[in-house]
């Protein structure tokens, strides 16, 4: 095969007991008791209209036929509402953001051209950048000075001439920092300027505070990435979209893999987390954020750890361990056994992934409350004497 | 970008009214007593195991959480014993049959490489195939000395030393044809004198009145793709799956796509679907059987038309209408007015998409026999006096 490229993972050393991740995530998966806070997803919706449209859909047999092939025209048009992106933008939906970014940047990305992302980051756009571009600078951006995140003067001076892409996490997965108005509009300067493409992966922007689009500002150098894993808590139906120009988005249909469209339950529970959005999103934000509290007290307890970004903007962030002397890997097994599942570092960096633990919060308090305790055990058992 | 290259679809027309093929198959797909015809998908399940195993899998909400990456392994493994393929083979699970269609081509070709498919055919699979390989090509099979399929003959003929992948869909959407266990033997020993993949697609295997695996004579020289499309009738699920060796598994997962996962409701019912096979197993194909003879008198009665394959060993077959001078396109659109969804040539044959309909029949035989009398109405209708 000539490209996209082949991508070595980072080697990862598994949980003990286990021998491939598909085995370890399948022991985590079927675990009923397991406190989920590994993977930034969202188990704050009570029975509601997401699921009751799932079961309908499912009852009425809608899973005998395909779908149209870029996504139920209603769904379409209830997502660019929902981002107020309604003239001039054209979208398209997929098998979760995931796919939404491997097909933008397939089909934006040429063999000789340049990608910025950022360390740590979500290391699968690394992957899909590097398969498709010459080449992927992952600025490191783990610091205090550039504020846990990428800054436009960062990606200035990591620009060169065959730069086509800078990846925009925000909230960043897995720090929690996202980026304000001044920001977006200065990146959207930038790209216009040069231009060149802004990767908007907007995956946790419902959890923020505050958040703007690039696409307000540099409609034709954005692409917006889209998901409904997180605040609508459907990560496990796989379904997202991306938004763009009318031109970039009929590019990339060109190049479409799933040709027979996205899972209709998906879309029939994404219509209704749209138009019920209303009647939950705040109490899902504050519990997320009171959820946030009560880890940063356990974390100030421990001595040699710290947040490096609190509150977060995400339902996420890192808790810093380098100076207690534990490994992040330890932790987590040591939590396994307590049935919390959560993330060593290196899942989100391949430069500070020794440093930290990764977390999300966006589970019923109770869990939060036994992680609280556990963590504190956790490093007071492994710390070195 | 540059590879996978993108890939002019045919020029089609569609039927009056429609701008765009989504704005189509939308209409279609809400219409709620349209005769589904179109798809080559199954409408004979009744409320079922399938079914509950979905709504429990809902309810349940296990849709919150990301699965393991490669599929359930009792998936995997309840695949790989539907195939009785236990021994030497991996498999990988995916959004549709397609999704490995892409990945396995994604995999094995390279920029080189030539590919043989037939003619007509599944279009998507040349689609893919022309963004990875140097060139592909497409068999003309209409005709009666092959017997409307590949023969090992017409592949050697069109083979050269660049030759890497022959792509068998078998059962053969559109034309139902199947091969015999002496000739997929032929296959495989051909793949193996010079060293070149089959890819093996068997989406409605469960249809035929017999089905050998390229998998058992072949299985270093195999990439057998499954789905949950048809027999199962999931369609709208997206799932399926793709096997081989261990080492061919193995490095498709490096360029994978959706690094986390497949849909879990689908994943749910897929289980369901293969533990309770045997209980609607049969009364499905033979339902599927009794409507193609119902579909064969109605064309008989039909001056000029003609069944090139009958009877089909798929869920679908192709009504030839060359003689009788009307336009297949015609005919669709005569029957979408009567709300029956069919399918003209052109979307699955290149050369021969003029000369055909499909009409696929996995539905309940009210429609069959509806379509039986408007087909005949159609083309008296429709006829050049
Ligand atoms: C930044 C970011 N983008 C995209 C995704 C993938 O989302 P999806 O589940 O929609 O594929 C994730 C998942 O964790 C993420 O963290
Ligand atoms: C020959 C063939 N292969 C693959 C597919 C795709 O199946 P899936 O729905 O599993 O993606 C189809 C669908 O019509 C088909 O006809």
């Amino acid at each position: 095969m000539i490209s996209p490229k082949k991508y070595a993972r980072a080697a990862k050393r598994l949980p003990k007991g286990f021998k491939t991740v598909n085995e370890f995530f399948n022991y985590v998966y079927h675990d009923e008791e397991m406190i989920w806070m590994g993977q930034n997803t969202n188990h704050l919706h009570e029975e509601n209209d997401i699921m009751y449209s799932m079961l309908d859909s499912v009852k009425n047999k809608d899973y005998c036929k395909y779908p149209p092939p870029e996504g139920f025209p209603e769904l379409k048009d209830l997502i660019l509402k929902d981002l107020d992106l309604t003239s001039g933008h054209d979208i398209f939906v997929s098998a979760g953001g995931t796919e939404s970014l491997y097909l933008c940047m397939n089909d934006i990305l040429e063999s000789t051209d340049n990608v910025i992302t950022c360390d740590p980051g979500y290391l699968i756009i690394d992957n899909f950048a590097s398969r498709f571009a010459d080449h992927v600078t992952s600025i490191p951006i783990y610091n205090e000075e550039c504020g846990y995140k990428m800054t436009p003067e960062l990606v200035r001076k990591n620009m060169d001439e065959n730069t086509k892409l800078v990846s925009l996490i925000d909230p960043l997965n897995p720090l929690g920092t996202c980026y304000t108005k001044e920001e977006i509009k200065e990146f959207a300067d930038m790209a216009i300027d040069n231009d060149l493409y802004l990767l908007h992966d907007i995956t946790y922007r419902d959890f923020a505070r505050e958040h703007h689009l690039a696409a307000k500002y540099a409609p034709e150098h954005t692409i917006t990435t889209y998901s409904f894993s997180k605040i609508y808590g459907m990560a496990g139906l796989r379904i997202g979209a991306f938004i763009s120009t009318p031109e970039i988005v009929t590019s990339a249909k060109s190049i479409v893999i799933n040709d027979l469209g996205t899972n209709v339950v998906a879309q029939m529970g994404a219509l209704a987390a749209l138009k019920s959005k209303s009647t939950w999103l705040d109490r899902i934000r504050d519990t997320t954020r009171g959820n946030q509290k009560i880890i940063k007290k356990a974390v100030d307890n421990v001595e040699g750890a710290f947040l490096p970004v609190y509150p977060s903007d995400g339902n996420m962030f890192v808790i810093d361990l380098y100076e207690t002397g534990v490994e992040p890997i330890d932790v987590a097994e040591f939590l396994l056994e307590r049935k919390i599942f959560a993330r060593e570092g290196n899942y989100t960096s391949k430069l500070f992934g020794h440093r930290y633990l990764r977390v999300s919060f966006s589970i019923p308090r109770a869990g939060v409350e036994k992680f609280a305790v556990d963590f504190q055990d956790a490093i007071e058992t492994l710390r070195p004497k």
